[in-house]
C-alpha cells in the first residue's frame, strides 16, 4: 500500500508517518518509483506499536526508539531486557526541563552500567531489609528514592511500613508479570518490554477504579 | 526573601519561577517596591510541590494546575477528589498530539460529568463481573479500555483472567491508599490527590525492582 493508505489504515496522518520515518521509528517502504514506496502489514503493526507506546505508554519518541531497539535484539538477556524496559519507563523524567531552560531533555542515551550504586541511603537500606535481589546500579533505585522523597516533601506519610505494604502487593503483580513471559526468547523479549510499558497504564487505571470502589464500599464513613 | 533567593532555596531558576507566576502555579509575592516582591516559606513549599508533580509525577503544567486547584478546594467531596486526581493522572494522554499536527494538546478543561458511559463493552462487562462500584462516566474506564486494547494490539496476552489477577493485587494497593487518608477533610484532600499522583511513580519503580527480584529468584530457569 502507499503511504496515504498506511495513514488511513492506522488512523494517523502522512505527516506523522514521514516524521516516524525520519526518526527511524518506522522502517522505509519498498521503493517503487523515485517518489513512491510500498508499505505492508508489518508497517501497519509497527505504526500501531509506536502509537501505543507513545500515547498509551506515555513514552517520548526517544524512549519509543529504545524500546523498539530492545525488541529487535534477539540475543538480549532477560535482565538486559528488564533494564531496557526500565530505562524506557523512566523516560518521562527527561521531560522535566521543558519550559525551564535547563538544557536538552531529549535524546540522552541509556546508562552504561558503570555508574556508582543508585538510590539514596534510606532506599538502599529498605531494599536490603526486604532482601530484594536487584542490581545496585539499577536506575529504578534512583527513581524510587526520588519519588519517595517527593512524597515526603509533599507531606504524604509514606513510611517504611506503608512502603512494605505496597511492596507486598506489587510483588504479586511482578509475579504475574514474570510468569506471563513465554519461554521462547524472542517472544519473551517482546512480552517483557512491551508488557512493562503497556501494562503500566492498565495498572494505574485499575488503581483509580479500585480506590473508588474501596472508598465507596468501605469508606462510607466519609 | 527575594525571588533570586527563592530560586536558590528551591534549586530552580528565576526564569522558571517567573514562568510559574505567569501560569498561576505560584501565588504572587507580597509587593515591596514597584520592581520587588517578598516570598516566604509557603512559596518554597509550593515551588517544591509544583516540581514534584511535574518531575516526579510526570504531569504537564495544565494538570499540575488542576491538582493545585483541587487541593485548594476545602469543600470538595471525597469522590470529587478522586475524580480530580484521576483527571490529573490522565493528563499525559493530552500530550499525544505532540509533533503530529492533531491540534492543541494542552489546556483542555476537565470533563463535566455529563458524558455517556465510559470504556468499551469488554471493560464494562469486566467491571460488572468483578462487581466494582465505580462511576460509569469515570474517565479511568476509558483509560483502562484504551490501555487494555493497546496490550491486545501489541500481542500481550492480557486476558480477563490475568486482568483479574492484577486487580486482586491492585485492590490491596487501593486499600492501603484509602486507609491512609486522614479523617480531617482538608488533609484528606491533599493526601488523596497528591498520594494518587506521587505514589504512582513509587509503585512503578517497585514493580520494576520486584520484577527483577522475581526473575532472579524464581526465574533462574531462563
Amino acid at each position: 500500500m502507499r503511504i496515504s493508505e498506511l495513514a488511513e489504515v492506522t488512523g494517523t496522518t502522512v505527516t506523522t508517518l514521514k516524521f516516524y520515518l525520519r526518526r527511524g521509528l518506522l522502517p522505509p517502504g519498498r521503493v517503487v518509483t523515485r517518489t513512491q514506496a510500498e508499505y505492508d502489514a508489518e508497517h501497519v503493526e509497527r505504526v500501531r506499536l509506536v502509537r501505543a507506546l507513545s500515547e498509551v505508554g506515555g513514552l517520548d519518541l526517544a524512549a519509543v526508539g529504545r524500546v523498539l531497539e530492545a525488541i529487535e535484539s534477539p540475543d538480549i538477556g532477560r535482565l538486559d531486557v528488564m533494564a531496557t524496559a526500565q530505562h524506557a519507563l523512566s523516560g518521562p523524567r527527561e521531560r522535566e526541563g521543558r519550559g525551564e531552560g535547563e538544557g536538552p531533555g531529549d535524546g540522552e542515551g541509556p546508562g552504561d552500567g558503570e555508574d556508582p550504586p543508585r538510590g539514596d541511603e534510606r532506599t538502599r537500606a529498605w531494599i536490603a531489609a526486604r532482601d530484594w535481589q536487584v542490581d545496585p546500579r539499577d536506575a529504578a533505585l534512583d527513581r524510587l528514592a526520588a519519588s519517595w522523597s517527593a512524597c515526603d516533601d509533599a507531606g504524604i506519610g509514606l513510611d517504611e511500613v506503608r512502603l512494605d505494604a505496597y511492596a507486598d502487593a506489587v510483588e504479586r503483580i511482578a509475579r504475574i508479570d514474570v510468569t506471563s513471559v513465554p519461554p521462547e526468547p524472542a517472544a519473551a523479549v517482546r512480552q517483557v518490554v512491551l508488557g512493562t510499558v503497556l501494562v503500566e497504564p492498565v495498572l494505574a487505571s485499575l488503581r483509580l477504579l479500585a480506590q473508588q470502589h474501596t472508598a465507596i464500599t468501605e469508606g462510607r464513613r466519609s
